[in-house]
C-alpha cells in the first residue's frame, strides 16, 4: 500500500533516523553499564530501561525513543566533537532520565508506564527504590570515570534541581485551588523548568561539554534545555488532562484524577471566568466522580487553560530554537537538535 | 560525684574529643550544603540528619555520632594534607550515608532510628524516598564542586558498592534457612564488605586523596574501609539479636523478628550443632512468638554464633589497623584513626 508523504511524516521519518543512529551507539554502552549490577537490581533496571521484560527476557529495543541521549550526542557534535565523545555522558542522562521515572512512579503511586506495569507495580516498593539507587549511581560513576569533572558538575546540579523540581510538585498538591495560596502560573513554570527542564539541559550541557565546547556554550544549552522541558511539560499537561490512553499510556483524566495542579488547570482556575469558577468548586469535591472528570476537562477547555498551555509551549519552544541558532553550534547537529526540540514539542498537535 | 578514671573511660574521651573537633568544623558546612535545598525537602534532609526537630526546629548537634566525616579528615591530614582539605569529602560522605539510612529505612519498614521516628515515618514513603535522592544529589555535587574528580569516582563507585550490598542482603531475606540454598558465612562477609564497608572505604579513600595522597594509598584506605565494615557489620548483627533496645534504639530481638540471615545466625545455622539444627526448624515457624525469639537468641549462643561474629569483628578490625600502621600514613592522624577504629568495634564489648 502506497500513499503521499505529508511533511509531517517526512519529519517524522527525519526524526525517527536520527533517534534510531544514536540508540545503535548508546543502547550497547547502556547495555555494558547495567551489567555492573548483580542479578536481582541489574534486571530491574533493565526493565526500567526497556531493555528486557520483568523476567529478564531481553527485548529489541530501549523502551523510551532515547531523546536525552540523541540531544547528548548532538550536542557533542554541534561542539565540534565526534558523537562517540558522547557516549559516557549520554548513558549518565538516560540512567537519571530512569532513576527519576522509577522513584517518580512510586510516588504518584503510578501502575503503568509506556503500557507495561511500572517497576514498583512489578517488583515492589523496596526493590523499586534500590533499583532507581542503582542507576543513579551508575549514572555519576560513568561520568565520573571519564574524567570530566564539569560533566559530572552539570550532572550533580540538574540533579538538585529535579529533587526540587519534584517535591515542589508534589507540595503543589496540598495547595489550594483558589485563593491567596493557590499556584501561580508563574510558580508552575519555576517547577516545570526544574522537574522537566534540568534534565533536558543537562543532556545538552553535558554533551556540548564533552564535545569540547566552552562554560558559556554549556550555560546556554542549559539554559535551551529548560525552555524546552517548560515546553515540553506544558504539552505534558495537555495530555494529561484529555489525552488517549492509548497514545500516553496513562489512565484517561489521570492528572485530574490525583488532584494534580498542572498548567492549564492552574491557568483555568485564576482565568476568572464563569468556567474557572465552576472547576474550582468541582475538583474540591474529592474524589472526583468519572462524569465529573469529564466535566472538569471541558471547563478546563471553556476557560482557555488548554489554549493557554499550547502557547506556554510555542512560546518556550521559540526561545529554545532560538538558543540553539545563534550559539554558534556546528551544522548539521544544530539543524537536527531543532528538528528533535521541534519534534517534542509538536507531538500532541 | 567523683568517680575513678578507668582504661575505657580514657579511650571514649580520647575518641569523643576527636568526634567533637571534626563535628565542629563539618556541622556548619553540612547546614550550609542542605540549605541549598527548598523548604520541604530541606526539612526532611535536616531532619534525616539530626540537625532539627520534624517541624524544623534546630537542635544543637548531629545526630549521628560524625564517625565517617572524622574518618575522612583524618585520612585528609594523614595524607599529609589540612584537614580543611577534608571537608567537602566530609560532608558529602555523611550525606551519602543518611540517604542510604533514609531509603533503607523504609525498605526495610523500620520505624524508629536513633531513638526518633524514620524519615518515612514520620513524613510518609513519598516525600522520603525524595528526601534521599535530595541527599545524595547534594552528596555528588559538593564533592563535584571540589574538582576533585578522583574523589568523586571513589564515591561513585562506593555507591554502587552500596546499592549491591544492600540488594544482596534483601535477596538474602528469600534464601532458605537451611540446605543448598543457604547463604553462607562468605557470601555474608563479601555483601557486608559492600553494603556496610564500602562507604567507609570511600570515607578514607576521598579523605586522603583530598589531602593529597596517591592512588596506591587510596587503595589501602579503601580496603581498610571495607575491613572495618564487615567488623562493624559483624557486632551490629550480634546488637540486632540481643542488643539493649535503649542503646540500639531498635526493638529487641529486631533482625530474628524480620527474618534476617545476619551473621551469628548464619554461623549458627551451618554450624551442625544440636542447637543450629533446633534454630532452623523454630526459624521456619513465620511469623515466629515472642517467647520462640528469646529461645532462638539463645540457640545462636549455644551454637557459638556470637563468639564467631566476634571472631570476625577482632579478625577484620586487626586486618584495618595493620592498613593504617603500613600505609605510610603520617602521625597523630593515623594514630587517631585507629583509635577510632577500635571505638567503632569494641562499642559492643
Amino acid at each position: 500500500m502506497t500513499r503521499e508523504t505529508s511533511p509531517s511524516d517526512a519529519t517524522n521519518n527525519d526524526v525517527n533516523a536520527i533517534l534510531e543512529r544514536y540508540r545503535f551507539l548508546v543502547h550497547p554502552a547502556i547495555q555494558e553499564t547495567i551489567e555492573q549490577l548483580t542479578a536481582g537490581p541489574g534486571r530491574m533496571a533493565g526493565y526500567a530501561l526497556g531493555l528486557c521484560e520483568a523476567d529478564g527476557t531481553p527485548r529489541r529495543t530501549l523502551g523510551g525513543k532515547g531523546l536525552r541521549p540523541a540531544i547528548t550526542m548532538l550536542c557533542a557534535q554541534a561542539a565540534g566533537g565526534e558523537a562517540r565523545a558522547g557516549i559516557a555522558g549520554a548513558v549518565a542522562v538516560e540512567l537519571v532520565h530512569a532513576f527519576s521515572l522509577v522513584h517518580d512512579d512510586i510516588i504518584d503511586r503510578d501502575e503503568r508506564r509506556r503500557h507495561r506495569p511500572t517497576v514498583w507495580k512489578t517488583y515492589g516498593i523496596g526493590p523499586a527504590i534500590l533499583s532507581g539507587d542503582a542507576l543513579l549511581a551508575l549514572a555519576v560513576s560513568t561520568l565520573a570515570a571519564e574524567g570530566a569533572g564539569s560533566a559530572t558538575a552539570h550532572l550533580s546540579a540538574a540533579l538538585i534541581d529535579l529533587v526540587r523540581g519534584q517535591a515542589d510538585d508534589m507540595a503543589f498538591e496540598d495547595r489550594p485551588y483558589d485563593g491567596p495560596g493557590a499556584v501561580t502560573v508563574e510558580e508552575y513554570q519555576d517547577m516545570a523548568a526544574r522537574k522537566t527542564g534540568a534534565l533536558l539541559g543537562c543532556a545538552a550541557a553535558i554533551g556540548t561539554t564533552l564535545g569540547g565546547g566552552n562554560a558559556a556554550l554549556a550555560e546556554a544549552m542549559t539554559q535551551m534545555g529548560r525552555h524546552l522541558g517548560v515546553a515540553f511539560q506544558a504539552i505534558d499537561d495537555v495530555l494529561g488532562i484529555s489525552g488517549d490512553p492509548a497514545v500516553t499510556g496513562k489512565p484517561v483524566f489521570s492528572d485530574l484524577r490525583q488532584g494534580k495542579k498542572t498548567l492549564p488547570i492552574v491557568y483555568a482556575l485564576q482565568s476568572d471566568t464563569a468556567a474557572g469558577r465552576r472547576l474550582a468548586s468541582l475538583l474540591t469535591d474529592r474524589p472526583p466522580a468519572p462524569a465529573t472528570l469529564r466535566h472538569a476537562a471541558d471547563l478546563i477547555d471553556a476557560s482557555g487553560g488548554r489554549a493557554f498551555a499550547y502557547r506556554v509551549a510555542a512560546h518556550h519552544l521559540e526561545t529554545a530554537l532560538t538558543l540553539i541558532s545563534t550559539s554558534g553550534l556546528r551544522e548539521p547537529a544544530a539543524g537536527q537538535l531543532s528538528t528533535l526540540a521541534t519534534f517534542l514539542i509538536d507531538r500532541a498537535y
